[in-house]
């Protein structure tokens, strides 16, 4: 086990947090954005606000212990919004247990005179693939996650963009399709209202995809595009048009040299990329919007940990509060 | 005559260039933005490049014998696209006789041991506006010009983006119809494609409207808009339909807190910012996006002066380069 605190007492050590709709994920990681130990818990997201925080807790201690117990330089934390920044006040969505829970605060206490820093969960995603994954090296990266939503980061001159409040990287609500389907955000056409899981299979219900399943996911939708079925095929181009645009759209505006895409939906693979490829070369002509380099992630399920270590490790780069 | 060099030693002076495909506007600015002196003179476009380049230095040296010869900091230049940054070379559209002219490189010989800093003009004026003018204050701004094309500059965590390349803040290249109108840019359903006086004249007369003038632009579309006629009145809520989207995505993108608009289509006032903002407000619905203000400019013509002369007086938030 390389890299482990105890055998390199000059590097610092933190505790990683990934806070999803259904699962908690937290790792031990070093300073060198490796994960020395890692467990996970279910979301309790129907349970009090204290069985939910405990349940959390004892996932950290047993996560510590696993990794012999290093001296810690902090916590970061990565959770589905929204939240308020950088109070990190939680109120994730499919998480009705916690509202404006002050995740931040009872982690300081728990945690005394060490940095906690708390963020969102895409915004980890973007934040882990730009220190140690797929943008690493590049300066201007916006990190996307297509799953049951659409979220992401976005990293300019090297550095994390919060924007206003900590909400910059909501690329989701990017406008591709500006008299398209109504999106969850009460805005109308946005990328998540297209793209993201539930958004795809309704679409490929609507126009006659009838899995055995009747909770299919995108995952289904994919095997059944591989199985030659039109509509499934059909419903991931429309996606990757989508994710496209909103590729065009950003790369003009930002002056990104890298996109890096991740999440469930984003596993399909070719179908997706491929209409995202060409839409954006449709749609971005200009020299400098044609260098843009659209990638998937490369840290896997991990990007999220490795970036909530981040905040802590390398905070000049991508905490900007306190 | 207030601030001008002579009478404050210690106040840093500047040369500002503001160059455009028609006219090139100079000044003497003081350190804290005001314009000391300025003129202007009709853009060679067509001449040879040294023409030109005579024409720009005798402007120059006219407007600081006009100011009383004062010690200069710098030189800021706004310069019409495309350029490359940070080097300088421009080849301003619609001005043949520029094609790869070294600008920076040419200014630097005649201004030795002075800083001179070229960026894009929209840029300039999004940092004069952030500076001086209607975002002064904030730090998560997005100006942008619409006029014959539509261009802009980002401000975020109150410095200027540049991106990968010197090209961030291209908001007239955010796609607002994915279907829509060919672009200049090669792509389609850009806001220029929609929204630049060109396209708005180009749309209304594909629609019956018929000015008496062959060479009637957006002015006089307004002005018969005002005047009750429905194809004109149509052309300019399309246009602020288009800004409305534009923002939209750049607000969730960004998380900005201020949309700076100038340009000459903008003039037109509450047409275009009316239908702006009751589309912003359809497309952007959480929180953060909803805090968004949309603000004329409110330097004037000025704005690209000012900010050209900030790319100097205040480059550690506007001048990352060199």
């Amino acid at each position: 086990m390389t890299g482990r605190a105890g055998e390199r007492a000059d590097a610092p050590t933190v505790l990683a947090v990934d806070i999803g709709g259904t699962k908690i994920a937290a790792a031990v990681v070093d300073g060198d954005g490796r994960i020395v130990a890692d467990r996970r818990t279910p979301t309790l997201a129907q349970e009090s606000p204290e069985v939910l925080w405990k349940a959390l807790a004892d996932l950290l201690d047993a996560v510590h212990a696993d990794a012999g117990a290093p001296p810690l330089a902090g916590v970061g934390v990565g959770c589905v919004g929204p939240m308020t920044w950088p109070d990190g006040e939680v109120s994730p969505l499919n998480v009705p247990a916690w509202r404006r829970f002050p995740l931040r605060r009872r982690l300081r206490e728990r945690y005394p005179g060490l940095p906690v820093r708390v963020h969102n969960d895409a915004v980890c995603v973007a934040v882990g693939e730009h220190w140690r994954g797929a943008g690493r090296g590049r300066d201007n990266v916006l990190g996307m996650v297509v799953s049951t939503g659409v979220g992401g980061g976005l990293v300019l001159g090297g550095r994390l963009v919060d924007g206003a409040s900590g909400n910059a990287g909501h690329v989701g609500h990017i406008v591709v399709e500006p008299d398209g389907p109504p999106c969850p955000c009460g805005g109308r056409g946005c990328l998540e209202a297209v793209a993201s899981g539930p958004s795809l299979v309704r679409w490929a219900r609507e126009r006659g995809w009838r899995p055995d399943d009747p909770d299919a996911t995108s995952a289904d939708l994919a095997a059944d595009a591989r199985a030659g079925h039109r509509v499934a095929a059909a419903a991931l181009r429309r996606a990757g048009r989508a994710v496209g645009v909103a590729l065009a759209s950003a790369v003009h505006l930002c002056d990104l040299d890298t996109a890096v895409i991740g999440g469930g939906v984003s596993q399909v693979g070719a179908p997706l990329f491929d209409a995202a490829g060409e839409t954006l070369d449709a749609h971005a002509r200009m020299d400098f919007a044609r260098r843009l380099r659209v990638v998937p992630t490369a840290l896997g399920q991990a990007s999220g940990l490795i970036g909530a270590a981040a905040l802590v490790l390398a905070g000049d780069r991508y905490w900007a509060a306190d």
